[in-house]
Order: C-alpha cells, then structure tokens, then sequence
C-alpha cells in the first residue's frame, strides 16, 4: 500500500495532454518523470526540470547500463526515461507521471507492467482539427498527416487500461484526479501483508 | 460510455460500510439496489426502499423465473437482488450500488463478471473489536466469532476490484467517490463505439 504507483499518459498531439499533465502536477502529489534527451536546451529550457540534456556519449552509456525504462530515435535527437529516478520515487512512495508518446507507452509497459496506462482522447476529430490548426500555420498537407498519425495512435488505447475524453478541462482533469486516487485503492499483493497483521492480531 | 456501471461493495460486519453506503447515496447519483426479503418488515422499514418484502410464493416464483442475480437463505428468511431494475437502471446509464455480503458477492461477480467488486476494510481487528463491542451487549464468545468471521471474509479479498480501508470516514469516501469516477474512464467495448465515429470523420 505504501509504494508509489507510475502513470503514463499518452494522446496524440494537439489533444491538450500537456494542460492536462500541468494541471496535475499542480494539483496532486505526483512526481514528474524528466525525460533524457541528447538535443541541444532551447531558450528558457531547464536542466533536470524540462529535460537532462546529456551528449550523446553518456545517452550510449545509459543505455548500455539499462539505464532507461524506455528510449528512442536512433538517427539525430534521441529521447530516454532514466529509469533509476522512477524507481527512486517509487520506492519513497511517490507516484510518478510519465508523459510519453504511444510507442514510448508500449515498451514501457513491457518492462513496467504493473503502471496505470491513461490515454487522452479528443472528443472528436473536427476539434482535433481545430486545435491543431489554431497552434499555427499548418499546411493542408501536414494537418491531414497528424490527423491520420492521431487516428492510427489512438487505435492503440486497447493497451491503455484507462481513457480520458478531453472534451471539457476541468471535467478531463477531475477524472485523472480520481484515477490516481482509485489506483491507491486497488487490490495488489500489497493488501496481503495488511491482511496477515489482521491473522497475528486475532 | 453511456451504460452505468454496476458497483458491489462488500465488509465484514461492524466494519462502517453502512455509512459509507449511505454517504455515497446522498453525495453521488448512484442508485441502491432493494434487496428482495420474506422476512417481515421491522418498524419503520418502507417497502420499496429497506427491502422488497415479498411471500414465499412471490420469492420463490422470482428463483424459478431467473430473476435474481443472486439469492441466499434456504431456510428461514430469504434475500435476494432483484435482477430487472438493477439491469434497467444500468441500461438507463445510472450506477447501481449493491451493499452484499461476501458470498452474495462471489454468486454476482459469476453472472455479472463487469461488476466493480469493492472491499471495506478495518484499519485493524482491535479497531473492529472496538466497534462490534460499542454497537451493544456481545457476549466474548460471540465476539470472537465475529471476529473470526470477518477474517474469514477478509480472506476473499482477491475477488474483488478494489478495498478501502475505513479508518478516517471522510478518507474512505473520498477514495470510493474516486473509484466510481474512475471506473468510467475504464477502456472497454464502448470506447471502440467513439474510436469508429472518428474514423468517420476523417
């Protein structure tokens, strides 16, 4: 019961994951998992907080330790889970949020079975659409590309053990909220050691 | 989506789950299943609201017809849960909380496997003790059945979805509201319904 839960949440872009990851670093106690990237810090990134930006020497070598819960990108900029950090907080209790991409979600959940894997859907693909295009200027083209990238990553959420619509924030939130809550309550082998107090009490 | 879910919440006696029971029915929109009784009403028992108080006949007339999920007491006075509102209401998209016993649970979770089987536990047995003996006049016989009663029960507890621990009231209620919150974010068949709209759409 006392052990620290991992969660992961995955949406395809424009979707509105990132307010809703603030949000709950905001409003929960839960530890954000900092990713490790070999790219170069853009203006007002910080180190450790936003990202570790390492070269790519030290990527290779925490890889060659297994020193990542999952990593990516072999050509260019890569982008690594430290896994040490995870099990850190875990251990202390804390859970941790990991925001990652679905394909970062699927090995993660090979080597971490056990994490809560929540997946952010739009309410619809017009307001997908929407969303995207009012970040900026997108081509016809590339939006019809991240829309069709959307739909194919959003028929992975039968891996997902939970969904999040995200239609209106303050509802998608309340129900990430109670997701974390409810995954506390959950029967795990934990419980059993609580039960067999009760046995040496009676 | 739509369709409501199918809460079973179950406890040793003297555990508290009553008022949890009864505070989920003030504070959310979860409606109760009225158990079915041949027993006859106590003073201030309401029809329809405490039990269904039905005759031998109408009791036995409901088994032969399949229409309770589960029944219980060969002898003496029978219980059962009426199967037709508790599957109207869920059609209707309305939760229904169903507050049973241990073996009620498990004849449940066998007909209806999607039910969300919930636990309330004592933060220990001297705090159950405690609260068996405050309810009145047990003699220490039959308070150490009880007590080894309830270890018993508790020893099911991998059947179930879910436990709450009851020691803070308000904490144990934060963290069933949280449950039947959460439960509805659960990826299921109905998710596919909402993926299949969107590649409509695209």
């Amino acid at each position: 019961m006392a052990k620290g839960q991992l969660f992961i949440i995955s949406g395809p872009s424009g979707v509105g994951k990132g307010t809703i990851v603030k949000r709950l670093l905001d409003e929960t106690d839960v530890t954000f998992s900092v990713s490790m990237t070999t790219r170069k810090p853009r203006p007002g990134e910080v180190e450790g907080v936003s990202y570790y930006f390492v070269s790519d020497e030290e990527f290779d070598r925490t890889v060659e330790e297994e020193g990542f819960l999952e990593y990516a990108g072999n050509f260019g900029n890569r982008y690594g889970t430290p896994l040490a950090p995870i099990l850190e907080n875990l251990e202390s209790g804390r859970d941790v949020l990991l925001d990652i991409d679905i394909q970062g979600a699927l090995s993660v959940k090979k080597r971490y079975p056990k994490g809560v894997f929540i997946f952010i859907l739009p309410p619809n693909m017009a307001e997908l659409r929407k969303r995207i295009t009012g970040r900026g200027t997108e081509t016809e083209d590339s939006l019809n590309r991240r829309l069709g990238k959307a739909l194919e990553e959003i028929s992975y959420i039968d891996k997902y053990d939970y969904c999040i619509v995200n239609g209106e924030l303050d509802e998608a939130v309340t129900r990430a909220k109670a997701i974390l809550v409810a995954e506390h309550s959950r029967v795990t082998e934990d419980i059993y050691k609580l039960i067999d107090t009760y046995k040496e009490e009676v």
